[in-house]
């Protein structure tokens, strides 16, 4: 299901099946929280730039329009019609980062809706149930999320707590895959280490969610307050804790230049808001660094965001057209940055495949942070 | 240039040829207000969805980003990059229903710039100047549009300046159009009738201005407070006044029910908000009566908007996950609803055409209206 083709150093370049097609990795996943692209980006202009997989939030489901109504509609693929792979995350980030009045229990976590109040309960078997009903092609285990800066004990107290509901993940899983009415019964299941940054917390843990057998492993909570230098650190020393064979996703991560580091340490899949949220504000991707499209010298400038790029804003719209968008309050202007910008990073995934391929990442990594940077 | 290749009673079936080709007429323009679609639609999507004529705003484009840079741009065709016609108006309802502190005068029009206060002066001589830097198709005479519970003497006194000038404008036209520097030398010109609901003041200015010998015609004024009754009343008075070997223009109009009224009474060209901002509050319209996506009864609604229907949101898109991006407050709602319901426009007047061209107008048009009246 998980294969390697190409390894250097640390770095692989591999490919995972599915029950919804093959994922070439390394890999940049489009985030759609709510199934949809923010900035009018339909699926349909998915298919123009390269995506491979789209991912959804659990949270953001569950709560709209629901999880049962998307089951009931055929599965998140054809709610919003995208018949490549889809990856949901687990819930846990959200429930720590966006509900309310939150309470922590063994089985699982009360919570208020950050939308209209109402009580909710969510712990492992929840999880797995609105994944599953959503019929992901990857889905993922819940868990605690714990602030970098949380203190040593109550750290390992919750990676304890998420390693036993990792397994309670897995079983629940495994019941569901197994059900007659189930949309998706090859759904996969990843594991997430946590620890913040206490190494020794995370290696502990990471290897004992190894032993899972599960389909991969997701390093998270990662990108959350700490340095890039410590999240380096960090995956330094907990991917080589986990699988080899496995595909390792490191979540909510990040810029371009996070995502080279990512990879040369044997990171597979990566997603983050950055390209379409920076885009909804005129920040715009470059190989000679970033532009800031508000700026007043962009005004007349007829030539596109980037010379040469064959994204769908690119080869027809130049950077005084979208000036002027922005200027005029037209929401075109937030769906051709982040056309551009989801284009950038799926192309420099492309990029790093190749590069893999041809066994030259290191040198190609370098070239392009010496291109990324020059405007930072 | 202007054929009439069918008439049924009044109805006329004609073609425009322009620099920037031939517009089939009767024909719906979408208005893209400051050089751009609302509901991030862009020119592409246009491609999509039949437009024929894109619409855009000489008091918006004066404003931002200015008609000089559009110009040095290469003209509004290249800025926007749509290479079909576009009609530009003459700035003049704007001034009257936008733009703040006015004052009238023989020379043109005093008024402050709704965006940032600015004071501005717009007469005959500078609409045709703007307009010849955008490099529009068609541009339009510069006009007061008296509102329509001004008195008799008031609407007098400003039709006859209207008419005065619209003299200045074709005088300007001229100029311009033989300027070694202009991007459209071709640019045609029509003027617009005036008199709020005055007929025979409405008549006396018809038949003056008819006497121009201008490229098109257009009545103005209408759709902006007076019954849809009185409106029909002064088309059947006005437009017999008018050349009928000339196109016929009425502005800003309106619903589909509108313009099956106006194609009756021999009218060219329409153009209207309705269909893009509509779209944009979730109301769609459909050959069965018109629907408000936002409603709960669409949550679990699997169907595309209008069952058969071509457009890119019902090709691929249905009710419920629209109804779902409304709720979830995503911009692909607005896109998807937009696309449609100019779709929808853009295809009744395919089928006026199709029905003048085979004789069956009267018939079609009740037909189409028996479907619309469905809901409402």
């Amino acid at each position: 299901m998980y294969k390697i083709l190409k390894e250097e150093g640390r770095a692989k370049r591999a490919e995972l099946s599915t029950v919804h097609g093959t994922i070439q990795t390394p890999v940049f996943m489009n985030v759609g929280t709510s199934a949809a692209i923010k900035g009018a980006v339909s699926t349909m202009d998915l298919q123009q730039i390269k995506t491979q997989v789209e991912l959804s939030n659990t949270y953001h489901l569950h709560l709209r329009p629901g999880d049962e109504l998307i089951k009931e509609m055929g599965g998140l693929q054809k709610f919003m019609v995208w018949d490549k792979p889809i990856l949901t995350d687990s819930g846990g980030f959200q429930v720590f980062s966006l509900a309310k009045l939150r309470k922590i229990k063994e089985e699982g976590v009360y919570f208020s809706s950050h939308i209209d109040g109402r009580r909710i309960f969510m712990g492992p078997e929840e999880s797995m149930q609105i994944q599953s009903n959503l019929a992901s092609t990857i889905a993922m285990g819940f868990d605690e999320c714990p602030s970098s800066v949380a203190d040593r004990s109550y750290v390992q107290a919750s990676v304890d707590r998420t390693a036993r509901w990792l397994l309670r993940c897995k079983r629940k899983m495994e019941e569901l895959n197994s059900k007659e009415d189930t949309i998706n019964k090859h759904q996969l299941l990843f594991g997430i280490n946590q620890g913040a940054i206490y190494k020794d917390i995370r290696i502990e843990h990471a290897k004992k969610i190894s032993e899972m057998n599960l389909d991969g492993y997701a390093v998270g909570g990662l990108a959350v307050g700490e340095t890039h230098e410590q999240m380096y650190e960090i995956l330094d020393e907990v991917v080589p804790c986990l699988p080899r064979n496995k595909p390792v996703y490191l979540m909510g991560v990040g810029t371009p230049a996070n995502i080279l580091e990512g990879v040369e340490r044997g990171v597979d899949f990566f997603d983050c808001v950055y390209p379409s949220r920076n885009g909804r504000h005129g920040h715009v991707y470059t190989n000679q660094g970033h532009l800031n499209l508000f700026n007043a010298q962009y005004k007349t400038d007829a030539s596109p965001i980037e010379e040469g790029c064959q994204c769908p804003a690119c080869r027809h719209y130049s950077r005084a057209y979208i000036h002027h968008l922005f200027k005029a309050k037209e929401m075109l202007a937030m769906r051709l940055c982040v056309l551009h910008n989801l284009y950038f990073y799926n192309t420099m995934m492309e990029e790093i495949r190749e590069a893999l391929d041809e066994g030259r990442f290191a040198s190609y990594k370098q070239a392009k942070l010496d291109g990324l940077l020059q405007n930072s």
